[in-house]
């Protein structure tokens, strides 16, 4: 059994023991057709509890949600040529439909804008029309040829924002601040530290002006975009003639945003957090916080779970997602087993014996055990999860610090690289970037907002640098 | 403007009012590809009201979400061959991805049946893996010929429940507890009253054994099918080797269950409710409860305004879902306009002379007005919601009853179905359903659960009937 569900090491083969945890954890599962997943209930329900967070900060906000169709003419997606560019790879495309051949081919949306920027173009008139804040949950397709689920599947689910503004800075204003709404989610519920920076022309979203990220690390020391706000400008206004009259009475284009997040942040999730032994999560999106396995015999099963039952309740009105393990089937190492590799950040132990004395032992997914009476549980494991949220979101700053190296020449930045992030100087010429990535698998991640002012000359190349401050530059998923 | 956003009168052309009712109160609009739509926010927002009930019913009868892929080999539709004979002239199919043609076609999912039988199949292999409840939100395509937002449209949005039992008996209770759960969300949240029955043979689910229905009455007399749930038996089970040991150690097939609801169900609250001057939404669905229209001049604009956002903190406190409308450019009379079109179920208005008498003035979607102290608000609204969904759900009810006629001969059985439901028996064959529906489009709704227990001879051949009851029938969406 325990052989069963052992795992690969991390530091033996990282990639592996991804795909193993996903699997073993019962996360997901792989579909049927080419680079798809299965999301099972226990993945999904981390999902839904990204969905309930993000959800509540988009309205919080001043956005609503509403759904556009999941097809597109291809014509829509030739308006845009950089967006028509880096989309078409990677569609499907449907010719066939009720039995006949369709007369035009429609695409499976790859991204949202160009539908709703020919329903803009209809709804909006004037200054009164503006700004329209809309969120999108749904899925997307991209047809991709390397796939990994949850980083890269064919079919992916997440949230597409589309906003619409009458100025500029106002529209510059959104995609700040929804980049900030994802640094929250990263930060303050699944403990990621993140970079919030600007990515360079060559890594920005086809159609963009210029493309906000977050870029986490993973624990391979490699970076993970795990959300994107994009400044669009006029470019899709212009391509679906989107216009309103302003209140000067000049009829003017509109200044568009998107952003998005994906299921790829449960990717990001196991990947900051995991360990030997399986999952750790986050606990304000585990979707079990604390479960309590009652340890018995036939002649103190009644008397075990009865108190086992009661201790679920005091716990789940002190708002603890928490979970009795009462399979008969399975011995408690079995279930302490499964449940560390589910990641679950609190175990609760309780046997006869903890039960005469009215405690039991609650084990911490980072390790260590205590015994608490069984009374102070309700008031003292909120506080826990906080800690273990702290303590989580420490570790993985830690991590980040220890591998990330401010590097100056070349051969050092391709060693900082095979670690972590290199924070550098850089030309800013898209060819040089490219060489870079040629020559190293590393790309710039982003031009971090809050690096501090330097000036250099490029590290590969030795140009002055551009941006006015280090690059990062990392391997990524 | 009045004009602008006046509706047919259902009495003239109650189709033309549907559609004009649901652009003007902003619901959906038409999206580019043919037979698609855009849900715009306020009628997605009813959608995630519907969304947030069901969920948690669906989770308190023990389900859980999950997520199935999109695409669909064609081969596995045509493993069970009702299913495919009843889908295959419905489906969009994709043909090329990431550039090329794709060695196998995918359908897009018009229900997810057989790529969920493939993953059970896997998963699946002990009485201890049973039930298997899961649940998913998503969209589907089925590509129909004539549409109409939100009753048929080329995609839509919906949930679809499968569940694997062990047993045929757990299994057929899932299916009449979920039909349960639908029924409840009828009556309970949308204020429809329905009749839950069994689908004949002809009017079932292509791959079910059998199918049970909520059957509601919309203004216009015709019947929509607002729910449905399905015993598919062994059928999928067989079509895709899903087996487990039981504890007697016999290796058996599944018997596996499906159910759905989809947006539709918006448009049966529109046409179960609706009158000619707009929505009228069913307060425990409805997106806005009450909305506070102030009534000022520049010299009293701040203070009626500060009292109205007071009436809406004190309100929100009370949980009602309520809104300032504090637009400057528009008049108290529009404003009323636009939120009776709207369906908001409450309005408040509130002027200085009111704010004098500390009142303000309450008008209700269903007609009556009266003057309310203003610190009486936060204990009557709550009340007052409730009375008005008792009072939504006994006025379809008497109009059902009204437009509902037993009927033993064909004349009788012509008239009836012209402007509502006959009950009248039937001899069960389908080809003499299938005459009935050629010489007055009218089908069998259901033979309902409730009906009495009579005998009788077929209204349209004579021929002894069958099922033991009367069927419902009805034009039908």
């Amino acid at each position: 059994m325990a052989k069963e569900k052992g795992l690969t090491p991390q530091s033996q083969d990282f990639s592996e023991w991804y795909l193993e945890v996903i699997q073993k954890a019962e996360l997901a599962d792989y579909g049927p057709v080419r680079g798809t997943i299965v999301v099972r209930p226990y993945g999904y329900a981390i999902w839904e509890n990204i969905q309930r967070e993000l959800d509540r900060m988009f309205k919080e906000t001043g956005h609503q949600n509403a759904y556009f169709p999941l097809f597109i003419p291809m014509s829509f997606l030739k308006k845009e040529a950089e967006h028509v560019e880096g989309f078409s790879p990677e569609l499907a495309v449907v010719t066939h439909a009720g039995g006949e051949e369709l007369e035009e081919p429609l695409a499976v949306r790859p991204t949202s804008e160009t539908v709703i920027g020919y329903m803009w173009s209809k709804w909006i008139r004037s200054w009164r029309d503006l700004p329209q804040l809309l969120n999108q949950w749904g899925n997307v397709v991209r047809w991709e040829l390397r796939t990994r689920p949850f980083l890269r599947t064919s079919e992916f689910l997440w949230q597409e924002g589309h906003t619409a503004h009458a100025t500029k800075e106002e529209a510059e204003e959104e995609v700040r601040r929804m980049l900030g709404v994802y640094a929250r989610l990263a930060r303050e519920y699944a403990a990621i530290p993140v970079l919030e920076g600007l990515k360079t022309e060559k890594e920005k979203f086809a159609g963009a002006v210029y493309t906000t990220t977050i870029e986490a690390m993973m624990k391979d020391g490699k970076a993970l975009q795990a959300g994107t706000s994009h400044y669009l400008g006029e470019n899709f206004a212009r391509a679906f003639d989107i216009k309103f009259q302003d209140k000067d009475l000049q009829v003017k284009y509109v200044h568009t945003t998107s952003w998005g997040l994906s299921w790829r942040f449960i990717g990001a999730i196991i990947m900051t957090h995991g360990d030997d032994q399986g999952l750790i999560l986050p606990p304000r999106l585990a979707p079990i916080q604390a479960v309590i396995v009652p340890i018995y015999k036939d002649e103190t099963r009644e008397r075990v779970l009865e108190a086992a039952y009661g201790l679920r309740q005091a716990l789940l009105q002190a708002g603890v997602r928490v979970q009795v393990d009462d399979r008969d089937q399975y011995t408690p190492g079995y279930k302490f087993h499964e449940w560390e590799l589910k990641g679950v950040p609190y175990r609760i132990e309780l046997g006869p014996k903890d039960l005469e004395a009215g405690e039991a032992v609650l084990a911490s997914r980072l390790g260590g055990k205590e015994r608490v009476p069984l009374a102070a549980f309700p008031a003292l494991l909120p506080e826990k999860l906080t800690a273990f949220h702290e303590a989580l979101y420490q570790r993985a700053l830690a991590f980040r610090e220890a591998h990330t190296r401010k590097v100056d020449d070349y051969e050092a930045f391709k060693e900082a690289v095979q670690e972590g992030f290199a924070l550098a100087f850089h030309c800013g010429d898209k060819a040089c970037e490219r060489l870079i990535q040629e020559e190293t698998t590393a790309t710039t991640r982003c031009v971090p907002f809050e690096g501090e002012e330097e000036e250099g000359l490029c590290v590969r190349c030795g140009r002055p640098a551009a941006y006015g401050k280090r690059v990062v530059f990392a391997k990524a998923y």
